[in-house]
């Protein structure tokens, strides 16, 4: 498997130095992402990997499991597994972590307590009032409440930054440039989400060979209350997330789809607007990490396909090296204003590299060296 | 495959004399559920099957290419297929049809000319003004248009009747008892529908194998306007279909289901109604053809799961031999009042099982013979 | 769905008194076929159905997590389940077991001993020299090791008869007739396995969708001497089982079906055949289950396809009630004397069927009660 | 998708001048995947795509109906399709043809008439007794031929070459090392094969969602005859090839796989050799396109992995930028030698590519310019 392609043509910010990482839960699904995406790195240097009991003391290449290609990338193969506590072998700045929510929780902040900037995958502090969950392109503002986090946990120099699931990710995504040209009111959104997403041995093949499985409510609340925080606003003075306040509806369902989540989503927008003003807004999108040309940034974050068969899961997940949302079928609605279909990368612009797109970001703002 | 599971404990209406049915295009994936259906029916007797070019002369089970379970129905195996024209050697009552679009107008209008009972699946004469579009339980009335029929187009005693989409169909078992004990003013609804109901070859493998395929917006424009004409009243005075008023929004995919399709669906009802009220609607409905006691009606059209990874296409399809419709995850909508998912057997009850149960009610009604 | 078929016009032997039978493991994915398969059988009655921990006291309705169907058998709905102990609880004479092979050994030799007749998927006890392994369309008279059983283990009225591995069964029914007709010598066989046979939730869908998994080691080494024990002699005077001579070489993949294996077979005989001899062997292959008329026995238990594009695993799989071998595809090979393509249902012929039909026989056989 | 990443530290053969290069079938699955790999190849220019009737004058990127990812390479994007007829507008020195076999035949001979060097993927030439079947790491002196196909024809400057079938290039891959070693007497093959083999439409998803399908009795008559052919030796003095002796029997199944093709082959070798020395000979099978360092040739044609759940097809199919065939699983065979698994990908390294690394040795040989 082809290396990412971080641009090579960057010109905007450079760290004074290689920023270390390390990668807890390394060996999963996510995990595995991590270490994929992390080849390369014009920024990022890895030099730690997690396990847990068994692993611990293995090699990466012997312990990995490795299942998203041939074989694990040449730099992690020799990379010895160390346990996920703080310590002097997580010699690095950086923890992207991508843990099971059991232990999620306390050991990130273990490890933002001991220094470390925690980026998370997990769903454990997303909704903790004083962590931003955070989209570079959606709310790169949110990361000013990392002051005040430090201050009132007591914290000298580490953070937790956490990123959204990955539904939600692409659908905010596909709605912030709505948002901002026609304000937002209503949103109904049905889900078809990859198997990767529950992780390895994750879904049961039973479960979704010539089937489609419910998934459970829990991911519904997800993605009906994770949009609001992350497109709300964040209050300097008073600190804190004032929530956005349109409503959000969501189903979700597993398909036998290994990689991608296909979504159907409704609107109903804050003005009226032409089919064509909404094309606009969505195909001329571009943000921070655009302006600021971050490595894993896309060069556009929602790409709007027009063909009548489009987008397709398959074809379009790994559209701007998997970092972008695909939107296509839109059409006017005959019960909100809008429909349309998209699709997303949910390991990639979903989860890992997401929590990677966070971490160059807060390093261009200067938070992390 | 053990045959069709006819109500055995069965007194309702019984006709005077066997009646005696055809089915065009017996060979296409509809066609062969016809086939399989028929076996054994109390009341119909298969006596014709129609076939195009190279297959007329050739017995069924020669020319089927089944694709149902091991083998074609005892019954059927050594018919002789005949050409797809009315004639001495269509010696029946009914013609079921399932033909592709391009012919099926013209074929099925030459069989009621010729005194013909025609139940069709086609597309082609479901919007015609005087043709009704019927589903037993919903508007089992519509069919006082066929006196206006006959009349308006100089037929003796031949007649068209036509069945729905295979996805309106369910949609419609879901949408009628909420409309009558509640009003119904807006429908969003996605789609996850079965390879199936394309036909064979139909879907190409690469297309669903890992992937989500949207599907035609033809598609989407009959599940957006068929549930009005049938929902819609029968005016007998001024004979003609007053359409019903509520709005559909409809967004079709395809998945890697064979056969089943799952839709995802979020309505506004027409008054306040607790979730119980809705519960108890759906559970309760029960129509003309449980009154009548049809062979093919399913006990209870709509059922209702309370498990939270309910309902599955895979487990639920064959619900009250694969005629019910079965909803499930029923919950309050953030954004319209209700929410829930519903599967149904796209090729029985939402096609071959359509039109039979269609044919019965109007046995029933004194219409056949 | 409809219960199994078992045949009405039975005029075979009857037991004198029902038989009461238990099923361990009873929440399993083979379990859960035994309770299918169970409903309505002529001969035995559900009496005890068994669960590890959390499941015990619940009804087997609400613990059953039930996958094949809609709903559980309404005779299982309200059966509580008890531990898989012997005791009083135990009301049975014989005893199914699909249990965890961790755990099988120990659990069933308990049951034997304390008097219950156990008929055995796991592969614990499949070698032991005194303990059956059968498939009674071909080992009848391994039965006769029982007495020699019970002696040397010190049981009084219990025992422990074994079926073979799903794979196995199939493949040996196909080659019984050869070896009956023809003798034979080598068999060189690749299988591409339903994912039913590793459970619930047994196989990730991450290993089978847009893939074929190598199956484990295992497997392979079960196929390649299972079949040496089955169709070897039982030799009366100095009781123990004579190997066949053949040899086997077997290759065994995972697909994304859920149920039915697919096995490419090639043979060399013990003597020159033609292929309408050999195609006549197959075909006309009846044995003591069907002599019988034992109520799960299928008609034949070898079905013969001619059509090119059979056996298919998705049509041929439930012939004969899924108790049948289907073959196809026979041909003249190139290397051995013939090459064939055989299917077979996995968790009914290849398990709980197999089990339920071993009962019968040893019933008919005067050795359950 | 990224472009093929062809050797940029090459320093083999370079040609004088880039050779112009056209494809016929150019919309086709096998078409795109020529367009797909001839993007930026050190020695290749696409000058010409060709299509039939309706796509003729359209560009390429509005008619591919473009399949393998998001879009279609820039490069070709706008090049206008023209006729697959000999003419002008073919500015070229090769054609490389994945058309119909109806069709393929004379459209070959008009072009190599004309002077084109033709390198074909269809089956029609394959045996005609002048024309090579050629796979460059296992018979590149077969082009011998070529200088009396063109004098026995009367073709000035053109000629035919073609590529074997995709499942036969992978399984000779894999034989030609064995044979070369230890000789090779008797081979036995069953394929599971992905649906990408058939071209778009090609396969109904119907045939393959839980199911696997018996290939037509064709494949498998090219999979046994064609490694004779190929792996034969050309007769210098008498020009002809010599057929090789060993057997084959191949049985060929399509699977729910999108790209790859799984093989279990077991073989009985000349002489007696450890599984080491087996080993050993897949390993450093190197030949004439790694000595020569074609642009596309793989860096190790046969790869050997020793894990338990290796080869998966999902996993291994890219390994070596998709040109190489890997091999796993290798035991002991209880029947015939050894046996394996072995996985490649069926359009690049068992079609397109195959023709292009084909060009690319008669390039290097000196025979297209």
């Amino acid at each position: 498997m082809t290396p990412f392609p971080f641009s090579q043509s960057q010109r905007g910010y450079t760290p004074p130095r290689p920023i270390k990482v390390g990668v807890l839960g390394a060996t999963g699904a996510v995990g595995q992402r991590f270490v994929q995406l992390l080849e390369g790195h014009p920024w990022f240097q890895v030099t730690a990997l997690g396990a847990s009991g068994r692993a611990v003391g293995k090699t990466y290449g012997a312990a990995a499991g490795w299942r998203l290609s041939a074989d694990v990338p040449e730099y992690a193969r020799d990379i010895t597994m160390v346990e996920g506590k703080p310590g002097p072998e997580w010699d690095c700045d950086i923890i992207f972590t991508s843990l099971p929510a059991e232990i999620a929780g306390e050991v990130e902040e273990e490890f933002a307590a001991a220094g470390y900037k925690v980026f998370s995958n997990s769903r454990n502090h997303r909704y903790d009032p004083d962590v931003p969950l955070m989209i570079p392109e959606v709310n790169p503002d949110h990361s000013n409440m990392l002051a005040h986090q430090q201050k009132g946990r007591g914290w000298e120099r580490g953070f937790i930054v956490t990123n959204p699931n990955c539904t939600t990710i692409h659908l905010v995504l596909a709605l912030k440039p709505l948002q901002d040209a026609f304000g937002l009111k209503k949103v109904i959104v049905t889900t078809m989400q990859a198997v990767s997403g529950a992780g390895y041995p994750g879904v049961p093949s039973l479960d979704v060979i010539d089937n489609v499985m419910p998934h459970s409510f829990d991911e519904e609340e997800k993605v009906e209350s994770e949009p609001l925080k992350i497109m709300g606003r964040f209050e300097e003075n008073d600190p804190r997330f004032e929530e956005a306040l349109f409503a959000v509806s969501a189903t979700c369902t597993r398909v036998a789809v290994r990689e991608g989540h296909t979504e159907s989503v409704a609107v109903e927008l804050g003005r009226t607007a032409t089919i064509e003003e909404v094309a606009a807004a969505l195909t001329e999108f571009e943000a921070e990490p655009q302006r600021l040309k971050l490595p894993s940034a896309p060069l556009h974050p929602v790409v709007l396909r027009t063909e009548a068969h489009r987008p397709q899961v398959l074809l379009d997940r790994d559209s701007e090296n998997a970092m972008a949302t695909v939107v296509g079928r839109l059409q006017k609605c005959k019960v909100l204003d809008y429909r349309f279909l998209l699709i997303g990368h949910n390991t990639i612009r979903g989860a890992a590299g997401a929590s990677i797109l966070n971490a160059e970001l807060l390093a261009a703002q200067g938070l992390i060296i």
